[in-house]
Parts: C-alpha cells; sequence; structure tokens
C-alpha cells in the first residue's frame, strides 16, 4: 500500500484537476491512500461539486497558504510553511506518505524539497528527470533546469540516479547511460563534458552503470540509448526544442488539413490514424518528472496539466514507491555497496 | 555577377551532386559563374556521363587532394594544401571567387577557412549558423557547434554577425535577437548568459542590434525571434534535437498510415496534404550553415546533400554574395561605425 501526498493547490487549476485526477488514479491503484493538501473548505467544496465521496481512499490535511507560480523558491522556503506545497512535503519527511507530488511551482518545489528532505549521501544536487518518447519506446533524461553550471562530478551523480531509475521503473538490465556531446569523438564537445566522459569511464569499470559514452540530441528520440546525461541548462534546452519542434509541426498539419474542403475530408478519413500517431506521442503520457536525488519520492507535473496528465505523475509516484527508488540510488552511492547487485533491482 | 568556388569533392557523394546542382544554380541566376573545384579528370567525366556542357558558365580548377570526413581538422591544414576544399577557399582569398560552397569535413573547412581566411576585426571565432523554420517563416541560429565554452564577448559577437545576416538576408528592418536561456527572468541561466545579457543589453543601448532579452528552446519554432543566439555546445544539442524529433515524427507517421490496409488507403487520400505539410519542413531547402565572421562568404552544405539540397546552398552564398554580409559585419564592428545607418542596410 503506498500513501501519496498532493499538493492540491499546485498547477494552473488546483484541486479541478488533481481531485479528480487522484479518483482516476485510486481506481486504477487499488491499494493507493492519497492525502489531499490544501484548504479543506476549498478542497471539500470541490470533491462535493464533482460529486465526488472522499471517504474511503482519501485523506484531507488543511495547510493555509498556496506557494504562487511567481514566488520566488528562497521566499517560499521561508515565509510559506504552510503552503500546501511544503506541508505535503513535511509529510514525506514525518514518514506519513512515500512521495508527494505537486504542479506548483518548479523553483519552489526543488527548494522546498531540498530543504526538508536533503539529498542522499553522496548526491550534491538533486537533478529534474524525465521520461521522453523515443522511437520504439522511450528515453530518462536529466538534469532538465535544476542545475546550471554542472561539474563532472554532478554528471557522474545524475548518470547513477538515472541509471537506477531507469533499471526500476522499467525493468531493464543495465540500462545504457549516454552523455550528451556534439560530436562522438573523444576531441569533441566542452571543458565539462570531456572531464565528465572519463570520470563516467571509470564508473563504468567500477560498476555504477552502464556507460556507453557520448551521445547526440538526435540519439535522444532512437533507441540508442536508455538514460542520456546532461548540465541542466543543455537539456532544458534540449527538451524545450522538443516541445517547440511538435508544437510547430503540430500547428503545421492542422494548417494543411484545414486548407481546403477535400484537404478537410482527406483530413476527416485519415482521423483514426492521426489519432493513433497523436496517442504514441501524447504529452500527457509523459507527464511527471521526479526529483532525483533526494531521501523522499517528488513528483513534479506541468502546472497546465489536465486530470489525464495529472493521474499520470501520480502513476509514476506510485511506481516509484513500489520500487524504493530513494533505497536504491542510496545503496548504489554507497561506499562499500555490491555495485554489481545494484544491477539486479 | 557572383562568381563561386565549389568544393566540388567534398560530401558523401562529391561531383556526381555537387555538378548537378551548380547547373541547377546556374539556371536559377543568369549571371553566376561557377569554379568547380577538384580532381579534373573525375570532374569532367563526371559532366560528359550526365551530359552536361562545362563551357559556359563554368571553369574547372585541379585539386590533387581531397579532404575526407575522417580527417582531423589540423591535418587538414598542415597537409591537404592542395585540397579541393583549400584550393577553393584560397581562390576566395585571392578575389577570384566572392564565396566558397563545401559539403566536406565540417571542423576542417573551419579551421582551413579560419587559417586562410582570417576573422574579420572584431570577431575573436567565426561561428556557424543556419535558417531554421518557423511556424510562420524562419529563424536563424547561431553558434551552432564551431564554439564551444564560449565568453560573453563570443555571444555578443555571435549577436552582431547573426544581425547582420537576417537584416540582410531577409530585409527585415531591426531583427529580434534573442539569447538562449532556461526561463525569462534575469535570475535564470548560467553564469555564461547572465553576464551576456548585461553585455547585449549594453549592444542595444549602443545600437549593435535590437536584442529583445532572453528566448527559450521553444521560441525557436515560434515567430518571436528572428535571430537566436548561443554557445555552440548548446545550439548543436538543440538542433540536434530538432532533427530527432523530426524523424521519429515523420517515422510514426509513416507506421501509422501503412498499419493496416484503411490506413494505407487513407494515407493515398490525405497525400496531397502530407506532401503540402512536408514541403513547409522539407531540410532540403535549409541546407547551406554560413561561417559568419570571415573575411570572406563560406557556406557549410550537408555531407549527404542531394541536388536540391546543395542548390540551396549554392542559393545562400549568392544571396550573401549580392548582400556583401562580411563587410556589413566588418562595418557593424568597426569603432566608429554609425550604427544606427547599419540598421537600413
Amino acid at each position: 500500500m503506498a500513501t501519496i501526498a498532493l499538493d492540491a493547490m499546485g498547477g494552473d487549476f488546483g484541486p479541478e484537476v488533481v481531485i479528480p485526477a487522484a479518483v482516476k488514479a485510486v481506481k486504477k491503484h487499488k491499494k493507493l491512500h492519497i492525502i489531499l493538501v490544501g484548504d479543506e473548505s476549498r478542497l471539500r467544496d470541490c470533491a462535493r461539486q464533482h460529486k465526488i465521496n472522499l471517504d474511503k481512499h482519501f485523506e484531507i490535511q488543511h495547510a493555509s497558504q498556496v506557494v504562487e507560480m511567481h514566488d520566488d523558491p528562497r521566499h517560499a522556503v521561508r515565509k510559506k510553511k504552510d503552503s500546501s506545497m511544503r506541508v505535503a512535503i513535511d509529510m514525506v519527511k514525518q514518514q506519513r506518505a512515500q512521495a508527494v507530488v505537486s504542479a506548483g511551482n518548479t523553483g519552489a518545489l526543488m527548494a522546498t524539497a531540498k530543504f526538508v528532505l536533503k539529498t542522499l549521501p553522496g548526491i550534491d544536487r538533486p537533478a529534474i528527470c524525465t521520461t521522453i518518447p523515443s522511437y520504439g519506446g522511450h528515453t530518462h533524461m536529466l538534469d532538465l533546469g535544476a542545475n546550471v553550471d554542472s561539474s563532472a562530478e554532478h554528471l557522474f551523480q545524475f548518470a547513477v540516479m538515472g541509471s537506477v531509475l531507469a533499471e526500476a521503473v522499467d525493468n531493464t538490465h543495465k540500462p545504457k547511460v549516454g552523455l550528451l556531446n556534439i560530436g562522438s569523438e573523444d576531441s569533441k564537445g566542452n571543458a565539462q563534458v570531456k572531464t565528465a566522459h572519463k570520470l563516467l569511464q571509470t564508473g563504468l569499470q567500477q560498476g555504477y552503470f552502464n556507460y556507453i559514452g557520448f551521445v547526440e540530441g538526435d540519439d535522444i528520440y532512437s533507441d540508442k540509448v536508455d538514460v542520456v546525461v546532461c548540465d541542466g541548462f543543455v537539456g532544458n534546452v534540449s527538451l524545450k526544442t522538443m516541445e517547440g519542434v511538435a508544437k510547430m509541426i503540430s500547428n503545421m498539419m492542422r494548417d494543411e488539413f484545414r486548407r481546403t474542403t477535400l484537404s478537410r475530408l482527406s483530413g476527416l478519413i485519415a482521423m483514426p490514424v492521426l489519432k493513433r500517431f497523436k496517442k504514441r506521442v501524447d504529452p500527457r503520457m509523459y507527464n511527471g518528472a521526479s526529483m532525483l536525488g533526494l531521501t523522499g519520492i517528488v513528483i513534479k507535473s506541468h502546472g497546465g496539466a489536465d486530470v489525464l496528465s495529472y493521474s499520470n505523475a501520480i502513476d509514476i509516484a506510485v511506481l516509484e514507491v513500489e520500487k524504493s527508488v530513494p533505497d536504491h540510488i542510496r545503496e548504489c552511492m554507497a561506499p562499500d555497496s555490491d555495485r554489481s547487485l545494484s544491477a539486479n533491482i
């Protein structure tokens, strides 16, 4: 049985999305217990409006404050100690919940989670990791913006965390870990990546992970690699590039299918095919980024997530709870770890 | 009348693509004169096979060596002084041609061009700039991999060069220049970008370019910005990400339209629409990256370019010759430049 705390006030739609998504999640995961954290009367009103009975799988934890999207992360940590986000994270700290999901301010979530939960031994900075669709499956990529100017040591830690996550949630034996670069030769890349490459080669020898060397931006979408490691600046640009290209292509397709009566008609005929295609790259199915490297499980949902999308983030939290992801990262980073075992989660 | 030297041996297909593409280009640009640089007998054989008469618009310049794709750039500069690439660049230096186009080894082309042509006053490093499709038009982006670990000063120079290029080739008045970052607030970004932001704000005040501030990865494909400035590492990852996403989407679409007899049929019906769409994002129409900041015009074609694609790279060279792009960069960087004028090329 997993207990998950939801920051019910976070995101663009707050409880309007979080509560129906939670209902969807408890239908799927029979033993799931959900703690809705936020303004109690608003949460009860919302549930009533949606005719949702909160008795069985749910619990409400009141919190009087809300972290706003524009709040400075430091302000959120210092001044919003009774925010839905903070209280939800506190519940993980107090072991009343095993994971927290929030669609709130990313910077504030990262800062608060780091402040309350702390990083695991051997991890300097938490990293944001998400699943990205690839041609034949998906790729895990980290960091996506929590860390800029990462050192080679940070990239090493990201490799450990990404590898443990992929192994746990995909049941992949020794997932292939690649370092994002602008070419495959050793001479290519910036100073950070060149140093990290050597360190990751050592990590491979020591059994930390299955490092396959450099990968390039297009490899993220092929099936060459399971985990792509990069600095948060680069990862964020790459992720946003993906979003921009996908949106442009989708808008252009829509334009072309709407151009004439004939093209509208052919669009109608092609609809089932286009729908199947859309389903394969539906960003809602990839919603839920893991903040890895903390002592607890923290999942960030997109701020604009809808019900399906948010429930997907809850699914990820459930899976990470079942697989005890933080414990495995802790194990892998422990000085006396038997790393040949860590490859058999 | 423009004279353009083509490295006829460069790229995956050498003269087999370069010569037919050159024929295509001279049909389009009536006053164009082409110098084909490479192994004379091979070039003449190839022309004969394609039944091309090389008399009128063409000239052949023999070169005994070829720079291979795997050649180290330093090796190319030092040991291949009679390569088709080097001889073609030399012709620009000797003012026998006004531009060079090569589909050869990018690193070797950059190193040789820099060695032979030198950078313009005030420019420390040349940058690779290409045109990227956006929803309503296109965006110029630089640097795409020539420079890693760029300083804020380098990014400033990229902004000047990109702005001059966009103004010249698109006839845009004061093109909007954005600095690629992972958020729009001043607090966001890595050390390099934060320093560059201040420098670019100064550049705006001094009339070097129309700096609009930070842009994110998805803005490249919107129409918010005309010129996107970034470090070469980041730019290359973003460009390759675009290629990877586009390829994945195209493969998935193909799969879905081929899945059943019915979907094949609907694919046939939707074909005219899909073709129109494909034309809008056809990478061949965007082939040809400018190596900016040199005293001459150097255009890099994709190594695997076909005839249409390569002829597009020649078109870009012709346009940059007509617009005297290097002269405008020189003017804009000159200490006593009247920069309010440079905005009216």
